[in-house]
């Protein structure tokens, strides 16, 4: 069960220093060991750079507050580190005490070749290949991860294609199922010109499945009726909302995936349903001021707005706004169904689930203060990926 | 199935004339029958003023505009009336053109005699008995019921004490079956010393239930702890945050339910279960930004604050924020739990369930200005008895 690898150990770490600074360090950290019997220990390739990793390893701080902080004996508290970046967070409220001082992991997916495999057969089937995982802190030069939370890519597809493989495509794969699940037979998706987004589209599509996608900008609305979209809808549009009760009433939907999360989306996007559902000739049972009996349900995945949602409530009472997140999900299932997703999203890694990068950069860049500011506007059609083959340069006193 | 009622009939009802007018009158109406087997007919004696028949009659409008408007022909589209009060609604962004113009009958509950059955023997049964019933359209001299939706007082229950034995009881008894159904164990109220307030405290003691009280003025504090009231929190308290965090963490309450609607206190109350799920060592499974996995959820059966609920999410995935109605509840649990639940409902009127009134008005006074400004202020131990049995007087041109 021991590894054979004898390089060194990398990895990029991020820690809330005080209620206003956080830093981001490339440190040595310890050789990971396959102690489990289903362990896996990969040695990266490669990791795509999701809003989810950005949202961590910035806690809250201004990007544009980064700066090189890297000093003469590159050693602090928790160790030697390769580089250092500190940033101001500019409110913090309520910060937990336990919270200051812990050293986080990023990157929650990637791709690389398994090295070392515990004694289960599962996990040593893997040995020598290159599989997808999703795991926590991939932004590494190894990672330790379950053998059941990676998928071996086939010969066809390179560790660039399989680095986003699991996150962003088992994420559509779950927003269908819980719709399948829940009883809904159509979806809203907001800031849908994403990666995910796209790939939400082409499932959809797949499955016969309508999908009335939000967009932010009306260049927007051209990329996804590229991809064979027939409800796109642009939130700044003067129309938007009269456009979005139309499409409701046409595809029914009354379930919808939030990527925004802050101001009034979630809220407008509920009056939408209700009307659409009064238009359709839903009654009101229990008098307006109850509104229609119709369950209409928007789940908050993600916080591209960090600011408050404010919910301005005059759609009825059947309604639900829900945090909604697929690890929970996928456990909820059980591993027979997440296992048959998983396996899903690899195959068709190059077709339905397939991403785009704007550029490619070395794991040492991440610290880098313009490279934080870039990643941090998370515009659509600006994803990075993360080339973590490159051991960063390691200089000691 | 013909009534015996040889009576006329008024009522109180509710219509919005334009988006910004809306218009309250007393008048005469049909007098209803048994058309269908379990219909019972009822000669209304009282009903009790809750906040959504305010609501419903106001629809938005300002109490403080209140006019008479009784004209001399006494006369509207929709046939004579005895009594005219109109109101204005000072923003009006989407009023719906189809809710225009339409009549509303006012109340949901009430005590009465039935006068008049359908063919069905739960129906026939109930002739001539004193029931406490919920329906639409209660604030009238006589209205149409379903038998079972009736209950028939015992003889030591006077219809003022009965008048208000179903919606708030039924309520309170729904609230802890949704805390049972769902796995939770302990219960958080806000505007926690209203009627229904006291009544779910009651009912939790007897039930062994830990109920954390959220009140909004430190003479509530008290009051609910004359019933016995364990946890009762002042909003208004500077220490109110850390306050609740405490009673949170003591009695393991991650299920609310929220009568204000309006604000930030929705997102405080999960805040609030989020922090006191890790003071408990509640472990963050998939990193600080995702929080917890116990489950959160605030529900909102009420909107005393009318303005947009402001939603601040640091507390994790796994919340929910919903609407709340009893009676959707009460259909899904099935008729016979249902039944069992009003029934128990009218069993303990004068313990558990039973409501104090600041006055009892009889049911012309609802259209004089300043009881409508009065019973708006919806202020805990200002509730209001209507008086249905003097019949309104009426002239002809």
């Amino acid at each position: 069960m021991s590894t054979s690898v004898t390089d060194r150990n990398f990895a990029v770490l991020s820690t809330r220093r005080s209620a206003n600074e956080v830093e981001l360090t490339i440190c040595e950290v310890e050789m990971p060991h396959a102690d489990n019997q289903d362990d896996i220990v990969v040695e990266m390739l490669t990791a795509p750079i999701n809003p989810s990793d950005i949202g961590t390893m910035l806690d809250q701080a201004d990007p544009d507050t980064a700066q090189r902080a890297d000093s003469d004996d590159r050693a602090d508290a928790h160790g030697r580190y390769v580089a250092r970046t500190v940033l101001h967070v500019p409110a913090a409220p309520d910060v937990d005490p336990a919270a200051l001082g812990v050293v986080r992991r990023i990157g929650l997916e990637g791709a690389g070749r398994v090295v070392a495999a515990g004694r289960d057969s599962e996990a040593q089937a893997l040995l020598g290949q290159v599989v997808s995982l999703m795991g926590t802190g991939t932004y590494a030069r190894y990672v330790k991860a379950r053998a059941q939370d990676s998928v071996p890519l086939g010969e066809e597809t390179t560790a660039a294609q399989g680095a986003a493989a699991l996150i962003n495509p088992l994420t559509a794969l779950a927003m269908v199922e819980t719709m399948r699940r829940e009883g809904f037979t159509a979806l809203v998706h907001t800031a849908a010109a994403s990666n995910l987004g796209q790939m939400l589209q082409r499932l959809c599509l797949a499955e016969g499945i309508s999908l009335v996608n939000i967009v932010r900008r009306s260049e927007h609305i051209e990329l996804l009726r590229s991809f064979g979209a027939k409800y796109v809808l642009d939130v700044t549009s003067p129309d938007f909302f009269e456009e979005l009760i139309d499409a409701l009433q046409a595809t029914g939907a009354t379930l919808a995936f939030d990527a925004i999360g802050g101001g009034p989306l979630a809220g407008r996007i509920l009056l939408a349903m209700e009307q659409a559902a009064m238009r359709g000739g839903a009654l009101l049972p229990h008098g307006p001021r109850y509104g229609t009996t119709v369950p209409k349900n928007v789940y908050l995945y993600g916080g591209l707005d960090p600011s408050p949602v404010e919910v301005d409530r005059r759609f009825g009472m059947a309604w639900s706004i829900a945090g909604w997140l697929v690890f929970p999900f996928l456990e909820e299932i059980g591993p027979e169904r997440a296992t048959h997703l998983k396996r899903r999203a690899v195959d068709e890694i190059t077709t339905t689930f397939a991403s785009g990068y704007a550029r490619t950069i070395p794991m040492p860049d991440i610290l880098d203060p313009d490279i934080l500011r870039a990643i941090s506007r998370r515009a659509t059609g600006e994803k990075y990926l993360l080339d973590l083959t490159a051991s960063p340069e390691y200089t000691t006193t």
